[in-house]
């Protein structure tokens, strides 16, 4: 089977926020399958902040990477048959070829879970690399205990979502940060934070002293600058930070990064720990995300968790599901439907 | 006995650097002795840092606090008699009563650790609460391992010069940052760091890559600001940050601390941990000091600890050592003699 694929190559390092033309669309033909082989055709494709974030660490050109999810077309790796779905990090194309080494490897490529009749899209929300980020990032690195009072920024985002609902499943006291009235409104009546903050257009200062009285235990950081310095500033003392992200920077000039009120007093005298990862770190070498992808999936079922989309529908607007993300017009995950 | 003491009141809170007039010098009579209780006359005074950051968050009026060694000239209490001599962090003052139950808590005052005929002034300095900061911050915080490449700011300065020394018994590459060609040429030439840098004359960035072009494991931050974000900027993988102080911003305004490039980035992308203590969190519950003192008294016995004094002589001195100590006149401990 002869078969004609796509794929967004990045061509050039972006400045500031990423533009169409900073892509080319390649349109190629696929070799035949070897051994060990599979051949994939996308059904949803996930966009992130990490895309952005890692472009100034790849050379360029490369083939834009990201999570999807995947009907396996074709198949010469008996693990792996046809009429199966793959996830895999293979990003923003129509139709992969994934490697034998790389579906051995089992972390860049796996069978989507079981979702015991839940949507497929999950595989690339809460039972996936975004479920394991939330997941260890908030509960290896804060530590939460029941009782604490926890914020979460970035919050009506995928992971920010997920945080904020795993902390009020571990009993802690939420509160959420985000950039809109209708994200506050989301956060508070659909998912439960105990309090949300729009940074817009309230002093947050204020507004997290009169929602965290008690001050603040753990912080779940997506987007780092100014904010996080006033948060950590209300922290307790052996307050935890985990650092998922840093989207407040991440369309700056990597050489004339943007500052911020320094941190290293309230480090020292609340002796606060802040720890920045990467999911990854839980998949090599033990894989411990399918035990994560277990209990995410059980919270799911009971309701304990509300997942939420931001779809949007065709191959060739992939790029705009991804400005779309950076520039915060989503709430909760942005998926993309091939 | 009637005793006549004298004490530094801090009046003031300190608007810049400390100015000799935030401070009285009260001179009262001491009252009898109670039951458990006994009298001390100062000897050695420490100046330090702290002094300096924890005004702030000290209701004025107050005793000035701190470490000192003092004398037992008249004794309550069987544990402490007569012409031993004591640790305790009452501070500036050349007469002082310590109470039972300061006594019996054995954390801000205990009996001086026998010193094996080494000179008194190393109980607060290495054998001190200097020591313990650097021991357990460095080795609890940063975990060194032999071959990696440590950086040390506020390097020439009391606790500097100790994680220095530290790191090179635990078979680690050490860069010193410090401010003079002085304290560089003593980094380098008598106490035996790989490097020392002048962060005042050099481009930090630039000789820091040359110094570490592996990159840099672990850092021991006295400084905050800046420079703690160029060191944190090429921290390799899993680097460990042990924040000890942020001395750069001791005499700031606290409604208006200094800017500095955002640290979040180099957090996540290289996973790092960040962690702020005092050094009183391996004194209680549980105290942990007298076993990091025995083992810091053998690395001074061997000659792998060299100490290094800044004295200045005099109680009426005490304000001009601190302040010089400050502006970092000091090479080494800066201690008062009485």
């Amino acid at each position: 089977m002869m078969v004609k694929a796509r794929k967004y190559v990045v061509r050039k390092h972006f400045q500031g926020l990423p533009k169409r033309f900073d892509y080319e669309v390649v349109e190629y033909e696929l070799p035949p399958l070897e051994d060990g082989e599979i051949l994939v055709k996308a059904e949803w494709i996930s966009v992130d902040p990490y895309l952005r974030a890692f472009n100034r660490h790849t050379p360029v050109p490369y083939d834009q990477f990201g999570y999807q999810i995947g009907l396996v077309v074709e198949s010469r790796n008996p693990k792996y048959p046809k009429n199966c779905r793959v996830v895999s990090h293979k990003g923003w194309c129509d139709y992969v070829i994934i490697e034998k080494n790389v579906l051995e490897a089992e972390t860049e490529a796996y069978k989507l879970p079981d979702l015991q009749g839940l949507p497929d899209v999950l595989g690339i929300d809460a039972i996936g690399m975004v479920g394991a980020t939330a997941y260890f990032g908030f509960l290896h690195i804060c530590k939460p205990k029941a009782g604490e009072t926890v914020v979460v920024t970035g919050a009506a985002g995928a992971v920010g979502t997920l945080v904020g609902q795993i902390a009020k499943i571990k009993g802690c006291k939420v509160i959420g940060i985000a950039g809109s009235d209708a994200k506050v409104k989301f956060l508070e009546d659909e998912l439960g934070f105990d309090k949300a903050i729009n940074y817009k257009t309230e002093d947050i200062n204020s507004a997290l002293k009169e929602a965290a009285p008690k001050g603040v235990d753990c912080y779940f950081d997506n987007v780092g600058g100014e904010i996080s310095s006033i948060v950590m500033g209300q922290m307790n003392d052996f307050g935890r930070v985990s650092v998922c992200g840093s989207i407040s920077s991440y369309n700056e000039d990597p050489r004339q990064m943007p500052q911020a009120t320094i941190i290293q007093p309230s480090l020292v005298f609340k002796q606060i720990r802040v720890e920045g990862f990467l999911a990854g770190r839980w998949a090599k070498p033990i894989n411990h995300w399918p035990a994560a992808f277990e209990e995410l999936l059980n919270w799911v079922k009971k309701g304990d968790i509300k997942t939420k989309y931001h779809i949007t529908v065709g191959f060739d607007k992939l790029f705009d599901a991804f400005v779309g993300m950076l520039n915060g017009e989503n709430l909760g995950k942005s998926v993309v439907k091939v």
